[in-house]
């Protein structure tokens, strides 16, 4: 008399075939963590059906996509972004859901990362940053990014590790691999060539493999190969005529064939366009994409994305191969088991006094000392010492700006948020203030305009304070409004936003003591820099913004940033603006990379164009001095290798941290090659007067092209020059070798 | 040069001499898996500052309150109800959050759960609950409800188990046990007295000690002690003038003392009326309160809870001892750990064909039949054999009502929803369908007003339909609408609403084969009764409702359930309505329960009252023959026991199941006591002409009542008779013994 439910139940779209997984006694192979991850997702993909497979590789909501519910196999929760864990967003809009315990530690942006040029706090920032994404429940981090700075206007730069390939790939690999040590995998984007935010949803990219290979992809390469990522999210932008997301060449050749990446490709949100191509050239997961075309997606079902009906209607067409369909879900797969599923994994933790002092590492160690007086002829006023002003003035919007409101997805809800003004008064007691300019309200689309009257009035009140004061604290710089450094939008200008230029001339008028601290994530013109005796580059901080700030200003923390981007004189002498604007921004349908290879310090190098700032610059309290380089032999063969080491000493009174830097340059070569490459860095701590050797090994892999004809790496037999630098333009050595 | 930051970040709260878990080389014990959970309690608690264990104790947002952040103690998650993981409500808010992955199986209500007398579907039903729960990441169910049915007036009793403590007791034990495993909580509710909902929140209730220990609180003490429960809620209403939720008797002295409970007291949600009280009196966990006394709580942050800022206050003033802050923390980690940071917690799974068949077995073997036909006067039609008739009328609201619909916090989404009507057209084929009544819109407040002119015409129809039928089949009841079977009302009448008894006796008049179902959640007045030859009450069934119905009514399924409380002739013959105003519902200030221990049977049996139909009944489609009882033993002594033995047999032609019920009654007692009580209960499943054996043992525990004087439970040596019934009235068999 008693029947089994599924005879009768019209409405449930089950398969009778599916195997009911509560029945089995035993546990299922998919279930048991024993057994390897490869026979779980297989067993799992057996007692699948069609319908629960296709049903993987697309969003249930904005930042969650589902598992198979029948059985037990949980969903998959994302969070932007790279720099800390993102406040909750409402299911089907980007409206915040107001929780009350999202409240996390802002990380340091990349670029700070970046410029620490330290890979042990590259892991400490992955971990803490996977303990708040834990603790929050999160499976998939969106980050880290390492899109290649190709241009100071491109709005996201902030995001990124700078312009150099070598850079970037060394310092993603900790990140990504502590952090998924906690379960939590990383999404490495954007993949690839999302090179500017404008336009960056159409704009299609041509570039050589040359340029490809030896500039755009290496960090994404090492993300994989070494970082081992478990995600990787497909760019907004076409790429030679295809969007970028769903790529033959990018996803089916280059990352899932030769670099063998086993995870799932995930959309950026709302970057898949065609149901076919999503389904054959690589796409896995996609997520926030908009069918109706605006930007209000209430009107559709999530079953309308490309890869919902869309591409089960392909399938049981048999358009698409059931192993493309079995790959895709399968990875799918394999990413819940190293997330969702995975019992391991620890329970995380949120803004933490631990999380609080990765971050304060990080930033003290990113920031840049850019300018600390010009020899004798004119004195540096860093560092400040608590009580040596007795009437201090701070100037500037950035001084008392949350800076992690606005800027796109990055945006994050800190816990804690010390200002700079915060930490300077801190610090030095009674300072006075004056907001000097205004930035309008730090939004998407156009930015509330400030009369010109407020301006003049502001400007005229920081004018007549600097006259009183014995000391100036400029804190300026960009913001994350929209074109400024924020998502979806460029700069417009390389100059500084809101007259600051001016601004900083009228304070200089009336006092010459004044100290200049960038808080950006670009390079800016300096027009003044001759003018200020003391200029400081930092970028967006995050929660412990002032403290970090305050302790580099005052020689508490010894700066030892180095720049992970050069900063040229001017717009025109960088290598994308150097041509037309098919170069750079495009024509709002094309863009052509032009400079092709010769990026960044490639360019400046070659081109012998002295940037403001080179890439690898930054100064120090302390004072470095380098011995004469050795190496090991004068020459190796093609599976050789030999060292080259440097002697480096502290020759200053404080204890500071040298980054001492390797690049290599082919003397002569069939094809055109930038002067010198970077190829390794060491970051040395030094005690005064202590001297260490830093030893760099070269193999013949540091002396390859990427041959486009024979698409393969080469090294061409000949000579080779190692330079030791400490930056790309302080060359302070430099050693010849052979490759037989 | 390097330092720390806790030392300059002032906007950090914590205090410096909490210890930096994240610093620690070796696991410490509160994250070690291997260690007791005492110890690790105690290991949390000694890391945490005062300010992070008062923030234990409230919510952080609707359905959520916080672990610690810094230690990396993940929050809990709760969720509505008794019968099926809720669907994502707003962070601060009672709206929906608009998820599209929380579609639920929806399972029978508990009434129909206590309706199978069947502990081991108690048992699937929890499992399947909890892994529902498991798969939607809750860490605490709000259910089960174990409430005594007291009046069939309670808007509340079909989330309840019915009107006998043992019953209840009995029934809930399994349920929560195997929920449980699967590493979620229960929280039993509502802890204690909640028999209404009109006044719910402010109602006082006074009560005897006996009533209180003998009926009130059984099924929560069970829920205790044998089900070990790790949470309990907490009621709105008032007892002795003390509101529940923070209540000394109730919750210090006998649930944490006599019964040595170790887990958390929660707020029924906005339960919590003062911070001493609630500090002093056992509460753990506020929830939904509403400081500003409206239903909206945007004004107001969740630190002006009575356990938010006014509780760390009074802690710090030294008013609340730290042996109370430590015991509430405590209690609150020991839920945690259970829950959330219970490493070997399967995944679970959601709607599933597994857990579809749960609920139909639920549904089906708690479907009762109560009328079919009468002897030879009236002619049964149950089963109606498909093909038997050729023209079926269905006729009802409910027989198209998604019952899912209203009704309060227990109000679900399921995934899928089989009617009534969907179920039959499924079984009979092309059955003609007449609403016959409409019932206003299912929301809390003020109905919908139907006008009479509709009534009318929708009564026209169906008797118009009926004429030409062989078959009528009427499905009404009661709703979910406020004033029904809903949360924050109570019915006003025992009649049926919307005029279907008018509507059934005009069906009645132009044809007399009908088959009344009734879908409600409480018993109702039957005016028609004597002229329709079968009748069927089922409960609110959820996904499965129509193939459980039709399965039943076409005999596909032998109806097996009996009632689980009593159906009076009319409401005054109800003990809680035969005395005045004050025993129900109350002055609306304070209510008497003046029927004190007699309540539902104890009451028509004592009294003498014939109910419609008694507690315990329900028929067959077979017809089972009771042997004569065997005592194994004349007398017991105080710490004896026997055995009351009985064979039934199955003499009807199809297979069956019987529930075989065992009531003790005490000849004489120096107090009142009802004429006997339920004290055990056995289903067994006969084929034709099977018999088998049913032994239960009784120990004196079953023979005592509470004496008040003595505040203990006492058996008065003397005689007792044990019956054996078919229900509550329908006594197979007796026999005599004594106690010694």
């Amino acid at each position: 008399m008693k029947k089994q439910l599924l005879t009768i139940c019209a409405s449930v779209a089950l398969s009778l075939s599916a195997p009911m997984a509560q029945t089995v006694e035993t546990l299922p192979v998919y279930l048991d963590d024993s057994q390897p991850i490869e026979a779980r997702v297989q067993d799992a993909l057996s007692r699948m059906t069609v319908e629960e497979k296709a049903r993987l590789s697309y969003a249930q909501g904005k930042f969650s996509s589902p598992g198979c519910p029948r059985l037990g196999i949980p969903e998959l929760w994302y969070s932007d972004g790279p720099h800390g864990v993102r406040a909750e967003i409402n299911w089907n809009d980007w409206g915040y859901a107001g929780w009350t315990s999202d409240s996390c530690t802002a990380f340091p942006a990349l670029t700070c990362l970046a410029a620490t040029w330290n890979l042990e706090l590259s892991g400490k920032y992955g971990k803490a940053l996977g303990e708040e994404a834990l603790y929050r429940g999160k499976d998939v981090q969106l980050g880290p990014g390492v899109n290649i700075y190709r241009t100071p206007l491109n709005g996201r730069n902030f995001e990124y590790m700078g312009e150099d390939p070598y850079l970037a790939a060394e310092m993603c690999v900790p990140y990504i691999q502590e952090l998924q040590k906690n379960g939590v995998a990383a999404c490495v984007k954007h993949y690839a060539l999302n090179n500017q935010e404008l336009w960056r949803g159409h704009i299609d990219v041509e570039v050589s493999d040359r340029a490809l290979y030896e500039i755009y992809l290496p960090a994404f390469k090492a993300a994989v190969e070494r970082g081992g990522a478990w995600s990787i999210m497909g760019a907004y932008n076409k790429v030679r005529g295809t969007h970028a997301t769903h790529h033959k060449l990018l996803n089916n050749d280059i990352l899932k064939g030769e670099w063998k990446f086993d995870g799932c490709v995930v959309t950026d949100w709302g970057a898949a366009h065609d149901t076919y191509e999503a389904a054959m050239y690589g796409l896995d997961l996609e997520m926030g994409s908009y069918t109706n075309g605006l930007t209000s997606e209430s009107e559709f079902g999530y079953d309308d994305y490309y890869l919902g009906k869309a591409y089960l209607k392909m399938i049981k067409e048999g358009k698409i191969p059931m192993e493309v369909v079995d790959d895709k879900a399968g990875r799918v797969l394999r990413l819940i088991f190293r997330t969702a599923m995975n019992r391991k994994k620890p329970f995380g933790s949120m803004a933490s006094p631990a999380h609080y002092q990765v971050a304060y590492e990080v930033a003290t160690e990113g920031t840049v000392l850019l300018k600390n007086g010009n020899g004798k002829k004119q004195a540096g006023l860093l560092p400040i010492v608590p009580g040596a002003y007795k009437n201090i003035l701070v100037v500037g919007d950035n001084a008392v700006r949350n800076l992690m409101q606005g800027g796109g997805s990055s945006e994050l809800k800190p816990k804690d948020f010390i200002s700079p003004l915060d930490g300077l008064r801190k610090k030095y007691g009674n300072v006075t203030y004056a907001q000097g300019y205004k930035a309008g309200r730090p939004m998407y689309g156009n930015v509330e305009e400030i009369p010109q009257a407020v301006m003049d009035s502001l400007r005229e009140d920081a004018v007549a304070k600097a006259k009183e004061a014995d000391l100036v604290i400029y804190v300026g710089g960009l913001n994350k409004n929209h074109q400024q450094d924020c998502e979806a939008g460029d700069r417009i200008t390389y100059n500084l936003p809101f007259g600051q230029d001016e601004l900083i001339r009228s304070l200089l008028e009336v006092n010459k003591n004044m100290v200049v601290v960038l808080i950006s994530g670009n390079a800016v013109a300096m027009p003044w820099l001759d003018d200020v005796p003391s200029v400081v580059q930092t970028w967006y901080l995050g929660t412990i913004t002032g403290n970090a700030l305050a302790d580099v200003l005052s020689g508490e923390v010894n700066p030892s940033g180095k720049l992970p981007f050069s900063y040229p004189v001017k717009l025109e002498d960088c290598p994308a603006h150097a041509f037309d604007a098919l170069c750079y921004p495009g024509d709002s349908i094309r863009e052509v990379y032009k400079e092709d290879i010769l990026v960044g310090y490639r360019w400046y190098d070659t081109k012998k164009i002295e940037p403001m700032f080179p890439f690898g610059y930054g100064m120090s309290y302390t004072t470095f001095e380098y011995g004469k380089p050795a190496i090991s032999a004068k020459a190796m063969n093609k599976d050789g290798s030999l060292t080259v080491s440097v002697k480096v000493k502290n020759t200053g009174t404080v204890a500071g941290k040298e980054i001492v830097q390797l690049y290599i340059g082919d003397d002569k070569c069939s094809v055109l090659r930038p002067v010198k490459e970077l190829k390794g860095f060491r970051k040395v701590d030094l005690r005064p007067g202590e001297e260490k050797e830093v030893t760099f090994t070269v193999t013949p892999d540091a002396l390859k092209f990427f041959d486009d004809k024979r698409h393969e790496w080469v090294a061409e037999p000949g000579k080779f020059k190692a330079y030791i630098g400490a930056s790309s333009a302080d060359i302070r050595g430099a050693v010849s070798f052979e490759l037989l």
